[in-house]
């Protein structure tokens, strides 16, 4: 048995090896080591060590190296290697990589790749570059396997036979007409367990699910995830089979997709690429984050504007200010929660935008829950623990509390309904819900907030 | 081609027809429709429609239709059948979903449920309710197929015939030796393209990557991704093979960790489960949030008691006031920012612990950047639209505008650093580094905002 943590413990002697220059140590463990830990070590490394480092790897394992790697660096690399070396690894790169390196490299390289790659790998790559990179036909490979109906199962093998080497996935293997038109598919094993002389047209499943090729990657691996379904067949406006989404594509986009999510809503903009953290330039990181920044601190102007103007109120009773920041963070913490709720359910496709009375419902009854909660807690500790410095006396201690609950209740609620209804709001027009981030809630709530908070307290104290 | 549009129809229209009381409607859809749209209509209906379509679902349709639905609501189901028709369900579910079905039961029915189960899969279940739910064991199926060295192909092909049914995967196959120890894997194509006669102990790769049953749950999807492995065998502290995860599983586990980690982001407590978020009750998300909301509203009385003790300085110049909250929301939206970059890297195993200096230092660049971007957009405003109502003059134009720009800096810069320190040293403790909610980040930064702030003001324009 061979554990994840020996692994890392290869992938974390070669980069020993590399930073201590013991080139020959380096040199033995190329032949045990996956290609995603030679990629995962290669990334971790300083510029000079990479360099050396990209001396050593054997010339065979060069492609599914470069495949391991963030596409940026991958790029760089091919940009730098000389014709032959790279024409001989442009074959072996499977064409859904393949298309992604071309859509990344500037338009020489490009050209230059282009020129260097076989006629038949020209056409695929220049069809498959028709697809923007997050559809279904942007991420699927054409590298898959077609029988025909009207086949013996042994005449299936036997074509079969000669694609093996190609073809990504065996597993599915989808069943054609002459034009290609997808009829349904077979599983090898149903081949493999066959009477040799069974027709196709009898094992065929019939299941024609598919996804259209321009349709978003995430519908893809929605469709797969809710079906169980190993690979998904991409088809054509007329149901012609292009390709196949592979499990592990299926993985990457999800992944993709969530970090996506995850980012939005904390008010980070832009792609989502597969460099890592560590290995993305701090100005690329800064241009991604300052966007929600700079424009969330002018909105915040606006809750500052409110408290100014109630300047007479808050100099009457000063304690004011005590539950001011309070009342307005549990807006936001509230409404930040009911909006992450809504837009996971969403992008797990659990409801659509027609559904926002239901949940509109759903979060008013939780909103006013948490509100009454927090409101008890904060009106007894008003009057449990009423601080010496408030100053207040007899009636007013009970109107000061009363301000604090009511200013709370109403904020909680009004932000947690705030919080649902803009996700839904944003899919309705057709965008991404999780562009309504959490922070922008938040701001928007803060404001209110005050608003009522200093209302009530300008009529319920009198002041 | 059958794009999902019209499956979701298919589903809506079950829905419409069980609404309508259409029941021959209804019946007439089940033999096309696919146990996940079942499951999805089933879950859309209210509480009476869906114990009228229960009594529709053909009596071979519901161990597949079960095993689609929320964990609970099946529960539910199996608790209310009789044991004649519950005994032939239970056969018929695999082993990883009905070992989540056990664990859900109250007491009494998992006891009945043991009592209707053949003895080969009540020991089978026995095993597996062993490992919790979120471990590489509580997600592995049994039913893989295993060949051993000493076979040929064809009687490997032989072997295999017999299981195919029960397996869930045979495009891999672990090869073992008489013990079940792993020595690798042979693929269904490798098998079906092979000479008859040649020795499993030369296709056998050798590849003996696993998992332990006791590692968690989000380790197993790593290295799948990592390594693009269709299937992942799971092994005990022998290395012997006790079953496999496939990549539906592998799906699944991945939506779960990354929505607990969203929801972890935005204060939300306890278990994701794969109920619908319309499905689940008001009260458990009232409890899911609450924790975080109190906590973060006492704590949210720190800032306000900054504010109060400030109120000297604050009465003298009252347009501290306006630049107040933008000050302190900066604060949590950098923060936040930074926390989810760096959460998000790590759950993605980018980094441990150990790489805490790399990341304060690109950390401290960002937050620098960004600090000082902003503070410059808001000296400038503060010089070019300088309000009329603030009542500065000369010098104290210059004072006050120094005041807002360096505490924006500081701000800024401190809450990025503390926004992703504090999830690594959540790691490093073995904790969660999600627990650190960006709630809780920025009701820390709001406070330390506040005293850079008010402090700032009073010595820089003599308070």
């Amino acid at each position: 048995m061979e554990e994840e943590d020996s692994i890392i413990n290869l992938q974390e002697r070669l980069t020993a090896a590399m930073h201590d220059g013991e080139t020959k140590k380096a040199l033995e463990l190329m032949p045990e080591i996956h290609p995603a830990e030679l990629a995962a070590a290669y990334e971790s490394l300083p510029e000079e060590e990479r360099a050396a480092l990209l001396t050593l790897i054997p010339a065979e394992t060069l492609p599914a190296f470069l495949q391991q790697l963030p596409v940026a660096d991958a790029v760089t690399i091919l940009g730098e290697m000389k014709d032959a070396p790279l024409a001989a690894v442009l074959d072996e790169i499977s064409d859904d990589v393949l298309v992604d390196l071309l859509q990344e490299m500037p338009p020489t390289q490009r050209g230059h790749t282009f020129h260097l790659l076989s006629d038949a790998r020209r056409r695929e790559a220049r069809e498959l570059l028709h697809y923007p990179e997050d559809t279904a036909g942007g991420r699927m490979t054409t590298a898959f396997a077609t029988v025909e109906e009207d086949m013996t199962a042994r005449e299936a093998i036997g074509a079969l036979r000669k694609v093996a080497d190609e073809a990504e996935m065996l597993a599915r293997i989808y069943v054609v007409d002459h034009e290609g038109l997808l009829l349904g598919k077979v599983r090898l094993r149903d081949l493999t367990f066959a009477n040799p002389e069974q027709l196709i047209e009898e094992l065929n499943d019939h299941d024609i699910r598919a996804v259209l090729a321009t349709a978003d990657q995430e519908k893809a691996v929605r469709m797969m995830s809710k079906y169980d379904m190993l690979t998904l067949p991409v088809v054509d406006d007329d149901g012609r089979i292009l390709g196949i989404i592979t499990p592990d594509d299926a993985l990457d986009i999800q992944e993709e997709e969530s970090t996506e999510d995850l980012e939005r809503q904390s008010g980070i903009a832009g792609e989502t690429t597969d460099e890592s953290y560590l290995n993305t330039p701090v100005l690329r990181q800064v241009r991604r984050r300052l966007g929600w920044i700079v424009s969330l601190g002018f909105l915040g102007l606006i809750s500052g504007c409110v408290i100014y103007s109630y300047q007479n109120q808050l100099n009457a009773i000063f304690a004011l200010t005590i539950y001011m920041p309070m009342i307005v963070a549990a807006g936001g913490n509230t409404g930040g929660q009911a909006a992450t709720m809504v837009i996971r359910a969403m992008s797990l496709g659990e409801f659509s935008p027609a559904a926002v009375m239901r949940v509109a419902w759903k979060e008013l009854r939780v909103g006013l829950m948490l509100g009454t909660l927090l409101s008890v807690c904060m009106m007894l500790q008003i009057f449990l623990l009423r601080p010496a410095f408030m100053q207040l006396e007899g009636d007013n201690v009970m109107r000061f509390a009363a301000t604090v609950g009511i200013a709370l209740l109403t904020q909680i609620t009004a932000s947690t309904l705030i919080g649902a209804i803009l996700p839904i709001g944003a899919r309705a027009m057709k965008l991404d819900p999780a562009v309504i981030a959490s922070p922008a809630i938040t701001t928007i709530v803060d404001a209110t907030g005050l608003l009522i908070y200093l209302n009530l307290a300008k009529s319920i104290l009198h002041l």
